[in-house]
């Protein structure tokens, strides 16, 4: 109990600790969060996405000081899926919170998994959990533009920010990823770029197209100046951060934040599930070797996976009565 | 087993029943699926993938009446994850079936899921073995180029074609998707474009940046003409299925092709594990209604999603000897 009240005070040290462990898939972390989660679902979760050399780390930076200056404690995730081309975590974890290292109302921290996709999902969001535990107003989420991954964030975020920059073909982009039907707000980043304005265009015109979302929210457009022009950059992340914040009421209001709640539960169960039901079978069929025999077999072609796979749903799993 | 002589001879309304199955998740293609396995493994699997708008359709088609004309028999699917901005399945097979309607060498067939990617992923899995249990020499799996399938291909496929189109900024996207890792040969379509010297240039800059493959194939860069200029295009296909075959002999050269027929076994045996062990439990904790009671506790955060699982997994599995 100790432990959680160290989080529920944002001692940096225990949950910085805790999701190492996360990252690591340690058993230690899922017993801390059980005890974590009743003290969840406060925050208002923001998913940060767009393609690489969108600019959004430096966005990030920018957009959690316009959340400091309305007085709003901020978590934020960077997360990167471990890849041979990038594994730059650790170096821009330092560059981040270089900025807001004196702030204890900002709290950084980027999220790699050495295993699947999959397993990064769910440390997303139990980190997420941590944070909101915390006691941050805001948790930020930011995603490296992976396809999949764009869609997935919007398991975890109330309100989706997508980042496009002049030029780089986003627009094409932006219909690929099905980022279109997610996104809550644009951000035009870099945009005093040459483009700008054939962007915002685009931009408008998909939305006029696209098919009237049931909630009636319009995604708003919101053109960011230069990062090296500190005066109008701040200017366009106070009026992101109140675009943000216009979303967040406008879900309470409608009563759309619940759905949101809720979609996030399912995905949740759904995950813990998989961890508790496949993931030991799969370990045990590892670990004794059972495993190792069926691929042979099937590489020879001497049973079928589907007949293969039965047989293992019988050895593990209790008869159940018939359903009546 | 007559359904089974009548899939090895290639008789289009079974095997076009049974993918429909397949799609719909019946379970009776699974039935018909046990049978067929033993029949596989033959075929040579080519993945074809990039972004929307690179003409992989085309290029497909053109590409097929390449191998047809080495006296290959080719089997296609066009695999298209069901999305509200999609939908075109059914015309884009009414097109392509025409073409090659009256060679029996050619099967196409279009897929699409409902259900979640991991459905695809999966139907993807099996509508090959089907293909290869008809006897295709070749079978081509043309992706919507949407990042996490993209990736995913390789689990299928033995050779990766990656098309790229000049100026629509696929030198990022190519990085982007981690494309370039799982690509065996590049493709760059609409080669009397603007940029496509520019882009043919960034592709070697990056091969040669890269870290060098343990294979020791270099992924070779075939520039694909006009298709309003079939004589040119029709030489660059020949060119196309020539560098293919060639990336296949150097796999069986150099044994990487038990590699990745290992790695295929083992991803679907994971999906038919999932299928069998995940997929009943959830089933029967929806029909049984406690799902709905689990959602309600933990939006009301009365337990937790970990606890909650692990009761699941007390309830569904076999309690399993301590391990030694």
């Amino acid at each position: 109990m100790d432990k959680i009240e160290k989080i529920k005070a944002g001692d940096v040290r225990t949950v910085s600790r805790l999701i190492r462990n996360l990252e690591d898939q340690l058993p230690e972390a899922t017993s801390t969060l059980k005890l974590i989660f009743p003290h969840t679902g406060k925050a208002h979760v923001i998913g940060l996405t767009g393609s690489p050399g969108a600019g959004k780390s430096t966005l990030a930076d920018m957009l959690i000081s316009a959340f400091r200056s309305k007085n709003l404690t901020v978590g934020m995730l960077a997360v990167d899926p471990t890849s041979p081309f990038t594994g730059g975590a650790i170096l821009g974890d330092r560059i981040r919170l270089q900025r807001h290292a004196e702030d204890a109302g900002v709290f950084v921290r980027s999220l790699a998994t050495r295993g699947a996709v999959g397993g990064l999902a769910r440390a997303v969001g139990d980190a997420i959990h941590i944070l909101d535990a915390m006691g941050k107003d805001i948790i930020l989420v930011e995603t490296v533009g992976t396809g999949q991954q764009e869609v997935e964030i919007i398991n975890h975020a109330h309100t989706v920010v997508v980042v496009l920059v002049p030029g780089m073909g986003d627009d094409i982009q932006a219909m690929k990823a099905g980022i279109m039907e997610i996104a809550d707000v644009f951000v035009i980043n870099k945009a005093d770029r040459d483009g700008a304005d054939k962007l915002d265009h685009e931009l408008r015109t998909m939305l006029d197209i696209a098919p009237a979302r049931q909630s009636g929210w319009r995604p708003p457009i919101v053109r960011a100046g230069n990062a090296f022009n500190p005066e109008t950059f701040r200017a366009s992340m106070d009026d992101l951060a109140q675009q943000i914040e216009a979303h967040y009421k406008h879900l309470v209001q409608t009563e759309r934040l619940v759905d949101r709640q809720r979609r996030k539960i399912l995905v949740e169960i759904n995950e813990a599930l998989r961890a508790s039901i496949l993931e030991p079978v799969l370990a045990d069929l590892i670990s004794s070797g059972a495993m190792d025999d069926m691929l042979e077999k099937l590489y020879h072609r001497q049973s079928d996976p589907y007949t293969l796979a039965e047989d293992v749903a019988r050895k593990y799993l209790k008869d159940r009565p018939e359903k009546g």
